[in-house]
């Protein structure tokens, strides 16, 4: 099915890939001196996405989100396989539509995958990439005095989500759900530049920005007055939303970064929004002031 | 959830894997002058596995059928992501043992994934092999007068499927289901007694053998009473029966594979049930007469 419906599908073939789609397996070339970066996300209906949801779309954005793991590592996106566990065969025919659509957007090979009749929909999307040896940025890389950064925006997708399933399918955060666009390019100047750790946040700031302190065994402090948008979020949903809309909303596709103190020309395209501690603990200000009691991460909605 | 409930489970740690659980996505260094062959599987219960048989097992299967393609490229394994569905969080653990088994009995690194709530239980499997550049065992390699060999028994498993699904749990083929074993040692011993064309039969004979055949322009004849275990079946499901399981049964992890008529001595190893004709179709015969009106493959039993 994959082999009938995807085969020549998805971005242009890359000399990585020596045989793609057709058999029991690919075979591929790694480039002499780079590193491969992989990794896999699966989005199931009514969990990650609406079941009323546009199933194109969905489906565009459950390969977003495995890309967007490869942006974090500032890598260049080479090949995907996807397993779409459908209802039926119109199913299966409209989400590999969108997760192709989501492969031609990043020039990303389809090299392989699966279908399979399941009683839901549900995409698992494997990704691979290459960053040049020992470059790749990870989540064990900050140090106490780094500014902490933040590439695009969060809350944002979650308030879609909540508001699509509250019936306001017109409301103002929707549009957002449309935004699919992984920050692989970014991700890749980022590692250029020389960030050298990065995290995907998918599942609200405080999850993610711990996941990345623990990791670094550093502490965090992050200002939510400095996110990007932090005023139109305010403005439209009020400040107690808002708070819990970054904290612990998910399905964006933002990076958190960390750079020394004295790379704040970062600024020209990313938003500065912390600093690394010597302490343990994330904590969230707001105007200066710790908020408590603050929980993440976003749990979805099933 | 993987990495708190997975990492380190697996197999052993591998020189390819750089940085495995615990980031935004894994980090490999291939080997100098290797290829590396990936392949993806995804098994749901209800579909590839009856909803009253034990998850341990049907996820040690699902991961076994990933790992089989491998085998069918002559690739030795080393790295999976798993990626599980499960209605709860006890399923998602027994899911995650079953398929930690499969990768701990053939010494493959769990190096990520993911696991999510659904409706349903279903895990994919991604797999990454290696094998020595240009060697991989394909589809498109076989030659008309290639002897056709068997590696492994076809038909047990669908009818051990059919018997639980009938209700009868101790019936003779279900212990075939508790036979776990894609052929991983015995592909890779096969590229390198320079077999160079080979395929998982997974899905019934008469369709794996027909991928093969279009792939390489070549016909085939298959004779039936050569098959392993050809009597056993007829014994106890009668001839009509133990044709359909052979031609069209699925879920066993077979290797069909071709070698030019000289190599007549891997019959030390694996069962000649045929030949590679210059006609375009596969024919199937029993005692030498060709069986007619035969259709394939494996539908599974969603």
């Amino acid at each position: 099915m994959i082999d009938l419906c995807f085969r020549g599908q998805g971005g242009s073939h890359k000399p990585f890939t020596v045989l793609g789609i057709g058999d029991d397996a690919s075979i591929h070339r790694p480039e002499p001196g780079m590193e491969l970066v992989i990794s896999t996300d699966t989005s199931v209906e009514g969990v990650h996405w609406p079941v009323d949801f546009d199933l194109l779309k969905a489906a565009d954005r459950a390969v977003c989100a495995a890309l967007s793991d490869l942006a974090a590592m500032g890598a260049g996106a080479l090949a995907a396989w996807l397993n779409v566990m459908a209802r039926d065969t119109r199913a299966v025919e409209i989400m590999g539509m969108g997760g192709v659509a989501a492969l031609q957007r990043y020039d990303v090979e389809l090299a392989g995958g699966d279908t399979s009749r399941a009683s839901i929909n549900a995409l698992s999307a494997t990704v691979v990439g290459q960053v040049p040896e020992g470059r790749a940025m990870r989540r064990d890389r900050a140090e106490a005095g780094d500014a902490v950064w933040l590439l695009g925006k969060v809350g944002f997708a979650s308030l879609g989500i909540e508001q699509w399933l509250g019936g306001k399918q017109d409301g103002y955060f929707v549009q957002y759900l449309d935004d699919i666009h992984p920050k692989l390019q970014a991700g890749a100047r980022l590692l250029e530049l020389g960030v050298k750790c990065c995290i995907d946040v998918s599942d609200g700031v405080l999850q993610d920005a711990s996941h990345l302190a623990l990791a670094s065994s550093v502490g965090m402090t992050l200002e939510l007055s400095s996110f990007p948008g932090w005023e139109i979020l305010c403005h439209k949903v009020g400040e107690k939303s808002a708070i819990r809309a970054v904290v612990s909303g998910g399905e964006d596709y933002a990076l958190l970064f960390t750079a020394s103190p004295g790379m704040g020309w970062l600024d020209s395209f990313a938003t500065r929004v912390g600093v690394c501690t010597d302490d343990i603990n994330v904590e969230i200000q707001l105007n200066g002031t710790t908020l408590e009691g603050l929980t993440g991460g976003y749990d979805h909605f099933g």
